[in-house]
């Protein structure tokens, strides 16, 4: 990964989080201890608390519960590889753990409660694993890409809109960059961003900061101001009644060029060109970004994929083609950037397509770091990306 | 309440719930029930289910689990009067219920499990109750002013800044009407919403439905096009230290005056005068909107408490005196509005401090409606509160 320009601390900032300090101060300050509340702590909660090895621990009132224990939720989110950490009971009904050290980052985790899988409500809410399940940010000391800095901060606008494909009112959430509300001539380029799968719009601001992320790269003039949509990567379309096909990422496709890209188009000041329009997800995101933007190389010219989408079969017969006169993909293509964490499970078979692609000449990035199927690597995924977009 | 317009059934829209509908027709569809998965399901989530009696079905696995209750979380949610209801084990580790008839709305609850109270990964969660708290919408089929209808739609916008009194970054949500973008020279009134205890900045929106009321009563020609500003009650003085000043109304006071509105009339395309600004918000934040505005009558002219903040004591010596001089006090309120629900607990007392202001002869709105302390309750209020905004 490039060297951060962010390796400074950002000024300290608490989003929503008001209250934190406050409450840390009235019950934990006696124990003189060098935990704070974890940053994806609802307003006030004390618990989970971050300790300087980033060991986390959990505290839960339970009095009646016979069991209680604390998972992450993902292939590998550093904590303990999701085995559950068994909660011990205190005297006072409390069960308590002290997680071993946690990889920094953002962990879907879940309770497990007398065998019940369910939420935390001392920490914030996000959706993934389609359902509303805990989330915990540990900080990393070293990085700061992804903290809101003292920088002037885009705005992220959730867009209503009919759309024709599904017949259902949708909603996109819409990175709008600083500046732009001040600028009513500027026109912009446009990123298209998609989340994983049992995830939503919603997943890219909450658990990828990539709003923070855009903000500090425009603010170190790493990369072009840009208007990104982040859009619902589910999609059923109104005519379908067969509940096979509602999942279809055609369906999804569809609404994308149909729908989506004229109505950014229409209500936003964009550059309406491929030259000017990329597309990139993460997972289940990643596929239907190669498939929707190698599948419309008029609309777009940028294309990511990060740690997923392409496998390392037939990739001369996907995508159309495309791919057999690697001379005209590549003076079609601006950016093909593929990505992965290098413990992710789907890191071998990336590889192997990435390889294949380069068997055949087709120009592309190739961008590893260490991590599994999780947000500390797209967010570091999408730092890496943006700078390299819209720059002819 | 006056006659809604909006008495024809709107347009049938589902927001992120794409998936319902397939997965209901592929798990229930032999049951030929007419009941439906709640709106406020997470995708693709086939319970909780509405009946259309409203009695309400609950569904949860739980297979190692004693025992299984649902309860809502209010003063009076209409679910049995927030008594758990007992669920029942069925063969395959489900644990169901059928409530009596909800009162239509948004209502808060939880799962009690084993007596650990939590949420239901099967609905989406809101913010309340100071922790992520499930919600349950029960649509009431004769109203549908705030829902969303075949009409130009606003935008909410997440708008981040560094705020100068609590030396922290926050966020507001802002709604923009329809047409704010697409005319670059218009400006407009400003009205500042605020939340309950143990909610937050994202509540109206969410739970409260704002940015789909002020559509519908845009489109109906009910209303100016106004800028809404919804910001987190909640604010501790970047120099607070001692854990008792941290929650204080007099902070949050300060931070709308120096920062919220100035941030305000900076970024956004306002009339910036008093003739142009309301403030309401419901509970705690109807005595925010009280303090606030009849604290400072050069910047706001428009007041409203929904289900709150007035106190029939010493109404005299109140908000500086002003109520001293009943007519000093009604040429600079151009609107006083006070509302609450007949079965809310504060309505005696809210209902008497309006009569001592009617003693007095200060003018003011009184309206009231059936429910308690509900988010129903607080729709219809702002249905009637926002048409009368403006209006000289």
């Amino acid at each position: 990964m490039k060297t951060s320009p962010f390796v400074h601390r950002a000024t300290a900032v608490v989003i929503g989080l008001g209250l934190s300090w406050a409450i840390l101060r009235s019950t934990a300050a006696q124990e003189t201890d060098r935990t704070k509340p974890a940053p994806s702590n609802v307003r006030g909660s004390a618990y989970p608390r971050i300790h300087p090895d980033r060991r986390v621990t959990f505290r839960v009132k339970a009095p009646q519960a016979q069991s209680v224990a604390v998972a992450g939720r993902a292939e590998d989110s550093g904590m303990n590889g999701n085995k559950p950490y068994p909660m011990i009971r205190g005297t006072n009904g409390d069960w308590t753990v002290t997680t071993d050290p946690v990889r920094p980052g953002f962990h879907y985790y879940e309770l497990i409660v007398d065998g019940y899988h369910t939420t935390d409500p001392a920490s914030e809410s996000f959706f993934g694993w389609g359902q509303a399940t805990s989330g915990l940010e540990v900080p990393d000391e070293t990085l700061d890409f992804y903290r809101p800095a003292d920088v002037p901060h885009g705005e992220v606008r959730i867009h209503w809109y009919a759309s024709k494909i599904t017949g259902v009112t949708r909603q996109a959430y819409i990175y709008t960059p600083p500046g732009y509300a001040a600028s009513p001539t500027n026109r912009y380029p446009v990123l298209y961003l998609q989340h994983g799968a049992g995830e939503s719009e919603r997943a890219w601001t909450w658990q990828g900061k990539a709003n923070w992320i855009l903000d500090n790269l425009l603010a170190a003039g790493q990369t072009k101001p840009m208007i990104v949509v982040m859009e619902n990567g589910y999609a059923a379309r109104a005519s379908e009644t067969a509940p096979g096909q509602a999942r279809g990422n055609a369906a999804f496709a569809e609404l994308v060029i149909s729908d989506l890209v004229p109505l950014i188009d229409s209500n936003f000041r964009t550059v309406p060109d491929r030259e000017h329009r990329a597309i990139a997800g993460l997972s289940m995101g990643a596929g239907q970004a190669l498939d929707i933007g190698l599948g419309n190389l008029d609309k777009f010219a940028y294309i990511g994929a990060f740690s997923g989408g392409m496998r390392n079969t037939d990739l001369k017969s996907a995508y159309g083609g495309l791919f057999q006169d690697p001379a005209s993909a590549n003076r079609q293509i601006r950016l093909l950037w593929l990505g992965c964490g290098t413990e992710d499970r789907g890191y071998a078979s990336l590889k192997a397509a990435r390889e294949i692609l380069q068997g055949l000449g087709v120009h592309h990035v190739w961008f590893e770091c260490p991590g599994s199927h999780e947000w500390q690597v797209w967010r570091k995924h999408l730092f890496d990306f943006v700078p390299r977009l819209f720059q002819n």
